[in-house]
């Protein structure tokens, strides 16, 4: 059990987590995750070097994001989710080089479309190679996606491999809707629904596949899918969370850029449904003017970074509950990755 | 047979087609053609209407460009190659109807990169919509279109459509990276390499898929792969011609948007190619200025649009032979198909 993390809000409004050695967020320290995060790496780069087209500049643009590293959460995700149920990493090894494939595709596009300058400690897609060969190199690890579970396929998979895309797609546009009205409609439940949409969706569908790789029952199943949810929360919660505390060092990301930018932030919500009316009202002029400020006073007032660790705090228990009882001969692994979506420091 | 077209460059650089009744390019005047057009449509529509999601914003981004018309070409070349060899359209019509999706998914991405603003008659997705809900509605279109064939797909078919996926970024990439060069190495036979990245392999793979469907014999494969090839040359290269002649209402592209763009065309490569080493110096400069007269000019000095009509005609001429005595059903239908790519006037 790892403490959880207290957030300091100093006079100048630098927001600082304590980084006390009981609070360990490395998921590396772990030797079994250790070699799985190795191996999809390995997979990563082989599969790359296996589909070395031309023209190489349009290859080298779709490798640069996904070998910038990543935590890999969603592919160890559905690599655990099919040895929790007796089958074997090298049964899930394409599908989560896929899942990877796939979430760096629409990480691109999304670098795209909001403008963002760094992710992953690296400048983004789009800033090195240009939005144009940015737009086509997502598309084309999409393509490989496709060609590397295509020879393994079965429908039931695709289909839950399709509808984990389309509901990435809905959450990217009620996402991108949100933020151009951060008004009196957006609240927690309202940011809550995005992260339905734009993360917990897709992390089930890893685990679907995981799970269903590993011929797992119907109860087996089910466990697996709430856990996915619950750990999508928490990882997005703690993501909004990261975005707001951490420097630049830090995630790779520009300093809050959720709330200068256009995206959804959990914590940004909480504090704007704290507000006076009258504040209220403000809000939405003080975001589009960057009255960083501003914001960072309120979400001090609000509490809302301490609120919002606590509900990412209730998904994580919630994901560990899911699990328990079910005999995974991996759920020491499972709750490891739990503890690490809602405690990582990155 | 149907006439070759006739061009006319007049002392304007007005350039003008014949349309001579003897030249018809009107696909739907065919009963069976009209059906097979319309069975298409009717499921693109149906399938858009069972996929409508939230946000409604995202699907009727979605749904613009793609219920805007357009030639289905692809999607019929499918339906076609399956019927050949004695499948069914009912066989093919989930997968013609993918096809309609990831190539309309395409062109919204293409649009974004090229910043044009017509297409099919109609504003582009992102001059509607916005340059950010397009992105992700291509990206909701591939997804869709995962989610249809993959409940009828085998790993041999989507190792195809995958294939096809590649080559087309491959081409599309290729495109972007030669137009930000057109000097002495934009030839003919540079752009005949990316029109076979950019347009035929994705004809190819629509042709294998659809007679793999019908579940082709190996020598039927290759005769129906050879015609697709053929056709695809021939139907670009008279794209090609058609940016060129054609006006603004005819193909609802911006008026030689190739020139001005970021897009290889064979005619113009023609009319580099046949420069004086002076001129050719010249032509990056006169291209990136705009200045159509001095491009069309050269077009019309190297008798360049006759070259490549002539070019097209023995695609043509290649591809029609390429189906002759395999006692295809519909070889009349696919006869038809192939003078409709190089005669059309849209």
């Amino acid at each position: 059990m790892t403490e959880r993390p207290t957030v300091n809000l100093d006079a100048d409004n630098q927001i600082e987590e304590s980084t006390s050695p009981i609070y360990s967020s490395d998921l590396l320290e772990n030797e079994k995750i250790h070699t799985r995060i190795n191996l999809i790496n390995e997979e990563i780069k082989r599969c790359l070097l296996d589909e070395d087209g031309e023209p190489a500049l349009l290859y080298e643009t779709a490798r640069h994001l996904i070998l910038a590293g990543g935590k890999r959460l969603r592919s160890l995700l559905l690599v655990l989710s099919c040895e929790a149920v007796g089958g074997t990493v090298i049964d899930a090894l394409p599908f989560a080089v896929a899942t990877e494939f796939v979430q760096t595709a629409s990480l691109i596009h999304d670098d795209v479309v909001d403008e963002d300058n760094m992710r992953r400690g690296v400048e983004t897609t789009h800033k090195k190679f240009g939005g144009k060969m940015a737009i086509i190199a997502g598309d084309l690890l999409v393509a490989l996606a496709i060609k590397l579970i295509g020879e393994r396929s079965t429908p039931q998979l695709l289909t839950y491999v399709a509808a984990g895309g389309i509901r990435m797609c809905e959450g990217e546009a009620a996402d991108l809707l949100m933020s151009q009205k951060k008004d009196h409609s957006y609240t927690t439940k309202a940011a809550l629904e995005i992260i339905r949409m734009k993360t917990v969706s897709f992390m089930v569908s890893a685990a679907k596949v995981g799970a269903m790789l590993g011929h797992a029952n119907e109860k087996q199943m089910e466990a697996l899918v709430r856990y996915a949810e619950m750990l999508g929360y928490s990882f997005q919660i703690r993501d909004d969370i990261l975005d707001i505390v951490a420097t630049q060092n830090g995630t790779g990301k520009t300093v809050l850029s959720d709330l200068k930018g256009s995206r959804s932030n959990f914590v940004l919500a909480h504090a704007i449904e704290n507000c006076s009316p009258d504040q209220r009202k403000d809000f939405a002029k003080k975001l589009s003017d960057g009255d960083v400020d501003f914001i960072l006073e309120r979400i001090k007032e609000g509490r809302s970074v301490e609120y919002s660790t606590e509900i990412a705090r209730e998904y994580l228990e919630s994901a560990k509950r899911a699990i328990q009882g079910l005999n995974f001969a991996n759920e020491e692994l499972l709750t490891l990755l739990a503890d690490f979506a809602m405690n990582r420091l990155y």
